[in-house]
């Protein structure tokens, strides 16, 4: 018997048809004798409506208010995912993120998670149920509902999986694993048996959107085994995600060949770069760009500075495309006069795209044959950024997908 | 400066549009400087919406499951009518049941509230808000979330008034008062200026609908001044529901013209008849019958026994017409062997009229004149039924508009 945590995301509860499967697959791994939390989304388009229809009371809706409204998109879907259980004559019970209670801070929209009590759920499952936990939601220490922003749920069944010490966490989704790169972009994208963490971190957060970052770096932080399946396939493992340290994991069927050095091709087109030029290269100037950024609650990605011959340096940031203007104005309001900046600008027609893979720490030659490669289709690089794992670039918008075609092919990722 | 519960009702907050409106009518007040704690209904149509889509994955649902759905259309107007009020730069807070917190019991779908926590509302009231809490919504105590049952928003209003000690409670609704009866069922029915709680009463639980019975009840109970208004108007006072001994509410314009014996004439096709047939006519006989139906949580309306000549009687209720057959196959399980009643049948083809007016006290004659007037148009007599305000009598349910009007018209009700 083990505990398992399945989450569903929206286009996998996004109607009643859709529901009732999801209650039959639980049903299956209950017979099995497993004991499982079943963690799912809204309906597919539900939490848009929401939000549209918070904007046309007020055209920039308050967070709090706002996470009154698009929680209650999760909480219809538990009711009826346990309902659905009920018909096929399974113990169910429902839990609100207040009812659960998952603790977070009050960054509306956008929590985090601080605490998560597992008295009442791990009494149900002891007494037989199947616990329905509303993902993306919880609830700050003044009983204020709190959402986690987009991809949240992911992020839930994971913390609930740490949270219950659960055997693995299964992240259903329209995808049935996690691909050498998007094949919708390239075709001969290839499904991966097993990925570690650390790629999976860099895949995600590049922008493969199997799974949104919080949650891996959540399941790397506690230890939890995710695994990444279809929710619409009966058939198939999925992709299991493992820590490189873990023999356990690292030995199955594909651990007599060698791991591939590449894993795959994450790209993004999310991203707006903040160019900051001719700043006088002092000790500092770094927190005293970034720090107002911070304060304004403005995630930052990609951090590139060059020091200049004339004692000035130019400093470039990636942030998301909805908070370059923000982040601008933050800039030109709270920096520019203080550091002296000659210029500060925006552009957000910009692509990243990344070469991922474990096994490139061990092997030279990746970058160049990554630039080579891109230089042979004429494409320019704006910035590289480097990891031990990974190396990134970005380029203009409109050349990504070619970027992303002909890396996959050059590193040799094509189904075999 | 007054506080001010004011309740709006689904068709109130049915749209974006509407929900503005509301907010208007709220800055309004405000502006006069009154506190005010907005009560709200769902958007009219989310409620059976929510129910039809618990039903497609159970046929029936389990109540504490379609609590959870249901309780989601109240919170989503919340959130749009604290945004609403944000938007014309009015500091406005929404509060789900649970978080006010509105205790109640643990019976889903039809909870009762047991008591509610003022301690965060008047803080707020305090601090400047305007507090918008969800109606027809509570919390048991053990977190899960209850409902009151339909029309349980009006009961939230006038519970929060009481807690609140509101100076007045105003039930906002589509229609601008109390009438003498419908005005779709006799066009030149009256809207009164100001009526008693016990005929208010007696009118919201025969089926005038403008009100939901516990509600009135609740203000019965704690002494809460309630008003009637349209939600569709900005001019006038709609219908001031008072206390018969309260000086102070009977010395309005109106007060100098005699009362007029009856207020109004309601009527109910909700109800079904179960009639028991030949009883032994022995004590107890009435707590047997309807004793397990009481433990069947059915609510029962009229109950009339006549003991016949030869030692038995005949026993009739009215219950919802929803659970007749519940009520007969729990007379047939648990009562008809143990009484040894010769027959058990029910009828739901059955209407309710009833003549309501505090005046009849201190005339005679009124029954009298009812009983005449439906027997002029041939109209049979089934139940009679009767207290100090009003006689109700049970017919045909073809009959029922032919009854209202002519009695509406014998008792000169009409428009003046």
């Amino acid at each position: 018997m083990a505990l398992i945590v399945q989450k569903y995301g929206g286009t996998s509860v996004a109607n009643p048809e859709r529901i009732r499967n999801v209650a039959r697959r639980v049903a299956r791994y209950k017979a099995m004798g497993h004991q499982i939390v079943v963690v799912v989304s809204a309906m597919s388009g539900e939490t848009n409506k929401l939000i549209a229809l918070a904007k046309e009371v007020m055209a920039e809706p308050d967070p709090r208010e706002l996470d009154v409204m698009i929680s209650t998109g999760e909480q219809v879907t538990i009711g009826m995912t346990a309902l659905a259980l009920m018909e096929l004559g399974i113990k169910a019970k429902s839990y609100t993120g207040t009812q659960v209670k998952i603790l977070t801070d009050d960054s509306h929209t956008k929590a985090r998670i601080l605490d998560i009590d597992d008295h009442n759920i791990k009494q149900d499952l002891n007494d037989g149920y199947v616990c329905v936990v509303a993902g993306f939601q919880g609830v700050d220490e003044h009983g204020n509902i709190t959402t986690l922003g987009r991809g949240g749920s992911d992020t839930t069944g994971v913390a609930l999986a740490a949270a219950l010490k659960a055997d693995e966490c299964q992240i259903y989704t329209d995808v049935d694993g996690v691909y050498t790169t998007d094949p919708r972009v390239v075709p001969e994208a290839r499904r991966l048996d097993k990925i570690t963490f650390e790629e999976m971190l860099e895949l995600a957060s590049q922008g493969s959107k199997v799974l949104q970052i919080r949650s891996v770096e959540f399941a790397g932080k506690y230890k939890v085994k995710l695994r990444v399946l279809s929710s619409f396939e009966d058939e198939g493992d999925g992709t299991l995600i493992t820590f490189e340290e873990d023999d356990s994991s690292i030995k199955n069927k594909d651990s007599e060949m060698e791991d591939p050095i590449i894993s795959g091709i994450a790209f993004n087109r999310d991203e707006a770069k903040i160019i900051v030029l001719g700043v006088p290269d002092k000790p500092g100037i770094a927190y005293q760009i970034l720090g107002p950024i911070a304060d304004a609650n403005i995630d930052v990605d990609m951090i590139i500075q060059n020091t200049g011959a004339d004692g000035t340096t130019d400093f470039t940031f990636t942030v998301h495309k909805n908070e370059m203007n923000k982040a601008l104005a933050v800039l030109r309001d709270k920096v520019q006069g203080h550091i002296k900046a000659r210029e500060i600008s925006g552009d957000d027609k910009i692509a990243k795209v990344s070469v991922v893979g474990i096994g490139m720490r061990s092997h030279v030659g990746i970058a160049s044959q990554m630039f080579r490669t891109l230089a042979e289709e004429g494409i320019n690089i704006q910035m590289i950024s480097t990891s031990e794992i990974k190396i990134a670039v970005v380029i203009d918008e409109k050349y990504m997908e070619l970027a992303v075609r002909v890396l996959h092919k050059a590193f040799e990722l094509e189904e075999a």
